[in-house]
């Protein structure tokens, strides 16, 4: 709480940075525009959902903000000061999900976390999911986001890259969601200081950086019926990985918070065919090679 | 181990209560054929999965059979006697997704399992989920469950319905998958007797009773585009609830067992539209509310 900002100047930082990504996406879009869902929570607070479906380039995605406070849930208390009895939370989470198997379906989350014993941390993490792996646009991801981290930790990059694989990783299929990005967590200010607060406003400023020209490349180029359908299988993959593994799903499903808000993460069509396998060498079989951790982009 | 019966009597009934429903489905569908899938589990025994694609009337769908021992896994330890090291586990498990919404989804299992310290029980169910709920096909399932469960316990199918009931229930969207059947676990025979095994080996053979004549009555009946894009999203209802609260598939997910296998259970395509909710009075809405605990449906 003796942190160099109040917990309102965080909530909104994010909401700012919740606009801006929209207005970003948009531009992309070139088409539809957000939709606006205010909820409350009904705990205290509320937060504000903006959708975006049946675009030119989204079929659909989210780009969800909100502010909540309540009692703190059982399961936090091992993690927090013993003598605290409530939290507030804000964040913005989005995820898209592109028509074309060619864009990339892209994730990212802010997060600000505290209690009323003085707990206070700051999460968060953007990872791409490329159907069809293109190198060079993966290095540019990877660059962008070390360029943001370079400028606020030394280590910062190598730490979060480092986490993001073991975070988006799907245990029982032996394989990561796509070709990561950062992931960090119970990053805390010190007293009167402000430098974890800057560094994850810039990683919500820089998303548009590291995704947006992969969607601007992309999105016009032409695909195929089997493209779509490598789509759908991998976005199966997405799906099983959001429902079984995902802090952020699980904890708002058991949590009681707003069920349209935290699956709208999932996509509008998603396929599983029996014991599918890529033919060998084929541009499918390819990409799978880049769904495993450890790989180096930014010198790939 | 004292039972009037051996572990192998039951996997070998378990066998042919596989191929008889493969032969029942078959019949139903009057186009595909099942395929043989053998596997080996890793510590010990394995499997026959029997995967039936693109067929006339199941778009995709499994019987699986499958036998397998070894350590007993750390979570087990607080269900078993103190001495139990090792286990072996045999059951059947299936699920049928057909192509037409007016045809239901349909879910059985019957399972036995044993330790070396003298435990052993038998869990199962059956449930129906019916995209569009026709009452009259809702109480012939029911009663055929009914007529089974009173052939063998007098307060069998009153126990068992409302365990389905609270089994095959998705907390976060306050509905259940379905219409429900029956659900069991933890059934144990006395001493040199057979009853609950035969009452298991009952559930598996009126599967085909309960189910096929629902399938015949609607398979042919004609759809529409939008009962296919409700199909869609009840599906997708279906992969939540067997992703994030499905004992089975998780007992399968965390302990490494065959992924294809597992998975079968989910369908070829599945949707997830941003906050759909159906107009009053339509068929949707009509059907959605048939997605509870506690109806009684036998005397419906």
């Amino acid at each position: 709480m003796n942190a160099g900002y109040t917990k309102e100047d965080v909530s909104a930082a994010f909401r700012e940075i919740q606009t801006s990504i929209c207005l970003g996406l948009e531009a992309i879009d070139g088409g539809e525009h957000f939709s606006r869902d205010e909820w409350q929570h009904h705990d205290g607070g509320g937060g504000l959902s903006r959708i975006l479906t049946h675009g030119r380039v989204f079929e659909k995605g989210g780009v969800n903000f909100s502010a909540v406070e309540g009692r703190l849930p059982e399961f936090m208390k091992t993690r927090v000061n013993a003598s605290a009895t409530h939290f507030f939370a804000t964040g913005v989470s989005l995820v898209m999900h592109p028509h074309s198997p060619l864009v990339p379906i892209v994730h990212a989350n802010i997060r600000y976390f505290q209690t009323n014993a003085g707990d206070a941390w700051f999460g968060g993490g953007i990872d791409l999911t490329p159907i069809y792996v293109n190198v060079p646009q993966g290095k540019h991801f990877h660059q962008t986001l070390k360029a943001t981290c370079d400028a606020h930790g030394a280590d910062y990059y190598d730490r979060f890259k480092r986490e993001a694989d073991d975070y988006f990783f799907i245990p029982h299929r032996k394989e990561t969601r796509g070709i990561g990005g950062i992931f960090f967590d119970y990053l805390s200010d010190k007293p009167n200081d402000r430098l974890v607060f800057d560094f994850v406003k810039a990683v919500g400023h820089t998303f548009i950086n590291a995704y947006g020209p992969i969607a601007e490349e992309n999105k016009a180029l032409p695909y195929t019926e089997d493209q779509k359908k490598w789509q759908w299988i991998r976005r199966g993959r997405y799906v099983e990985f959001n429902l079984v593994y995902d802090r952020g799903t699980r904890f708002g499903l058991e949590t009681g918070g707003r069920i349209e808000s935290i699956l709208m993460s999932l996509p509008e069509h998603a396929s599983w065919f029996y014991n599918h396998q890529p033919h060998e060498q084929s541009p499918e079989a390819e990409s799978s090679k880049y769904y495993n951790k450890g790989i180096d982009w930014v010198n790939l």
